[in-house]
């Protein structure tokens, strides 16, 4: 399973696996909002999430990762939050979710990150048998407004 | 309560109170990077957290908390993220600790951010039991590798 | 503080306290199944619970604990179910709850049982803070019709 | 899928299928502790489970539930525990697994029981995806001594 970043040509398939994403967590963005995703990755400020794509052998899309680089207080450095993480539902089983999170892990590495992270619902089985092999769960449960 | 921002004659009582933080977490953190912590509260670069101080009548602080605002897929704003929250143990009941989650609201209101959350340990029952009359437990856990 | 097996006598705090437990969960139940509960409690069938009381220096009930030995598939003898367990909300850190529970197991230790457990709300924080220092929280989260 | 009572013509099958139970919860139980189990289960005591199994076409057992009947301060007739559930994983995705869940409730429902339960690890992602359709977890987690 191949991955890299996020090109301008990925653009349809990325709208669709991004939607994909939301969908999953019932919730709604509008198109605006979406749009200015896609604009900020493709622009790529210093405050933005740096975006990996999962490709299959046409270099199309499959899988999609968003990764923020962010300061914290126990850091000199950086954490490395993986926001978003999602794979075709008609293309899972085939190493995507694995590989987009090695690829997160290499990009952490080569800045130095001294933490990676990131949030799952506690009944996302599915993906939690992933997770479970490749980080470790830790005690932490979020809080929201 | 009073609740202000950290100003540069509040670091004797700031470290002592991050240094509390740090090791109620069993954790260990540098004099560098403790030091560095500092320097960019003070500096206050825009990718860096904003800090808060809970005070008492004589202006001392004895609580903390330490909000970054970052970037979000989700958001045409900014996501508000709670890191770091604390209290002098032998200061507290006393509605410090839910000042400065106040606190963190309104600057997350006037930074139009649209989302403000923060991550505990599930069995830190004191500050859950704060948590869980100022917000709201989300289904979400946290991996780390 | 002295903990006993309850007696015919503790009846008026006894229905008071197994009351107020009842409401703690926001749940009812009729007078005939409490009545039906304090028979069978002073009958004392071979499939019914051993009740505790913690008592007071006048020998007034001030918490209770039921509980029941069953067979178990897992077992050559019994498993020991801490089913109730509920200390007046005015009289407690005096150590009530602790000495019910390890009145529990010294009846657990007494008859052999092989196990002795109990459920709780993952949020009852006051309670969880005593089971901590007393048993071990499980990996099993409880399913119900 | 087929469910009917234990009979003694499954021993050998029933003492795979219970060995492969304990197997998968890493633990051990000696044969005396099995054989006990088989014998209660054939004598049928009133304070012993009651036992189901899936059978395949030729009525062999591939999958078994043991169900507890015990007695609740908190009800005038039975909770109805199931103690234990396992299907042979070389034949699971056919339904077994709910089939028995299903029995499950029909003798609880031909017994009057007024609660119905189970207890599963919170990281046993196969067997949750399958409760979360038939049952509702509850915010109870376990304590063991």
């Amino acid at each position: 399973m191949r991955v890299r970043r996020l090109e301008a040509k990925d653009k349809p398939e990325w709208v669709t696996l991004f939607k994909g994403y939301i969908a999953f967590y019932k919730a709604t963005l509008t198109e605006e909002v979406i749009e200015m995703a896609w604009q900020r990755l493709m622009e790529a400020p210093a405050d933005f999430h740096v975006a990996f794509v999962a490709v299959d052998k046409d270099d199309k899309a499959l899988g999609l990762a968003h990764v923020l680089f962010h300061r914290s207080t126990w850091s000199p450095t950086w954490y490395c939050y993986l926001e978003d993480l999602f794979v075709d539902p008609t293309r899972r089983k085939k190493g995507a979710g694995r590989a987009l999170i090695e690829a997160t892990y290499r990009e952490a590495d080569a800045r130095g990150a001294t933490r990676t992270y990131w949030a799952t619902q506690e009944f996302n089985y599915t993906a939690r048998a992933l997770y479970d092999q490749v980080a470790t769960k830790s005690p932490f449960v979020q809080y929201r407004r």
